[in-house]
């Protein structure tokens, strides 16, 4: 999905929710677990009853992981179901913050974006920039995909290393300047906590109109309203994520139908940020 | 496998060889193709051809996403291949460069080190610093586990924010000093590329006796001699990663007899440079 195809996409749905699928058998409807494939079920049930509330999802490897092949299996179950059901009408964000030398960087992409390799065919992928250049560049060779950087991110550890400074510069100002170099507005977007909403107006100084990917509304504290402030422009620029706070809204039988009513509230609150 | 056992195993083998099986479908030997799980039938020749002669596995995961489920069905059998046949003899580590917020990295934890959830069991995984303390943390909760911290890599993308300095100090030597609070030398090390051997004697400075996982000798132009010299400790403190050289010494039948043949001129060097 190309960026005007986003744009078009986001205003058209009036909302640039994104919803993380960090699907957890410990959190899920206790009666989703005698099925084959519970995080499946549970994955297509959220999907069907959100679709035309978001405009992305955003499986988060490590939960699909933590169960090895059959965790491997039911995340790419998920990705072909979300391509072949809802084709064009939502992005896709495989969340797995790969990042390492070159030819291996090269097999991470495969693994993303080559359905004939790996059977998954993901829109963007969450990298990780410490690497540097020749880690990230061989995700930007797929015409049509995104990579999504690690810039600044909403947890505590993001203190530790990304507020180094160099003078005036911090590192996740110089991974901000310095990525610009490697992609465009058009194939590459930035991680920004929801939590550090106050820094998005410099953020934007640096990166005027790339799309930001922001975790960390809901559960870890961040606010719509400051995270829209400070960082929307006028083709949105925003993917705001929320996971924990839709996807478990109730673990009862209407598990879908409460996760579509907190993904509407998103969706109601965005359309008037939007002026839509 | 504990920091003794470690060092008890090194000086037994006369050899601190981990080997890479960054195992390529388009690299191994043709012959292997009409196997039901070819990866798994290269990478058991391969250990089988050469275990008493190194002391670590290091699979790197992206060679197994590239080919989805399937390639993670490898991988998994790979590591089961290894616990099971030579336990105790070998350490085992994932070459992954995960990291992300505590939540998620505990999920990263179970896919590594808990073969009830995931299949799999390694001693060691290779981590990402960028999201600092809590992103790291949770690798550290499995007793007798290791992290390998990225601090200065092999790769020229290296250049890129790992030197980005504040003052006196780099990024690299702050990762070095900073995760020096989240654990010990019994379960952290770090990796230090041999492309970047002449700074090893700084690195020593600040981790006197870590052990520092190092790739990049043999294809990617570092130098074993030079690895030493800067970076042996008197309980060795070097764990020296070689992939392409050895698993691809030959691509015909005599393949692993090849890439033992190549192990053992490494595990030769060593002896020797360990004195024994």
């Amino acid at each position: 999905m190309n960026r005007e195809e986003l744009i078009r996409l986001i205003f058209a749905k009036k909302s640039f929710l994104c919803i993380g699928l960090d699907t957890d058998l410990a959190k899920i409807p206790q009666h989703l677990l005698t099925a084959e494939d519970p995080i499946f079920e549970f994955n297509k049930a959220i999907i069907d009853a959100t679709h035309d509330l978001c405009v992305a999802y955003k499986p988060n490897f490590a939960f699909y992981e933590c169960y090895g092949t059959k965790g491997w299996q039911s995340l790419t179950k998920t990705i072909s179901y979300i391509n072949t059901t809802y084709p064009d009408q939502v992005f896709s964000i495989a969340d797995a913050k790969r990042g390492d030398i070159g030819n291996t960087s090269q097999q991470y992409a495969r693994a993303m974006f080559d359905p004939a390799s790996s059977g998954m065919n993901f829109d963007a992928v969450t990298v990780a920039p410490y690497m540097g250049e020749d880690s990230v560049k061989p995700f930007l060779s797929y015409p049509g995909k995104w990579i999504i950087v690690l810039a600044l991110t909403s947890n505590k550890g993001a203190a530790d290393f990304q507020f180094f400074r160099n003078g005036d510069q911090t590192l996740f100002e110089q991974v901000l300047s310095k990525s610009q170099q490697w992609g465009s507005h058009d194939n590459m977007m930035y991680v920004v906590g929801a939590t550090q909403a106050e820094l998005l107006g410099d953020i934007r100084k640096i990166v005027p109109d790339h799309f930001l990917l922001v975790p960390g509304v809901g559960a870890q504290g961040g606010s719509l309203q400051e995270v829209a402030k400070y960082g929307l422009t006028t083709e949105c620029g925003l993917i705001v994520n929320s996971s924990r706070n839709i996807i478990y809204a109730s673990t009862g039988a209407d598990f879908a139908m409460k996760a579509r009513s907190e993904a509407m509230k998103m969706q109601q609150e965005m359309a008037e940020i939007l002026g839509l």
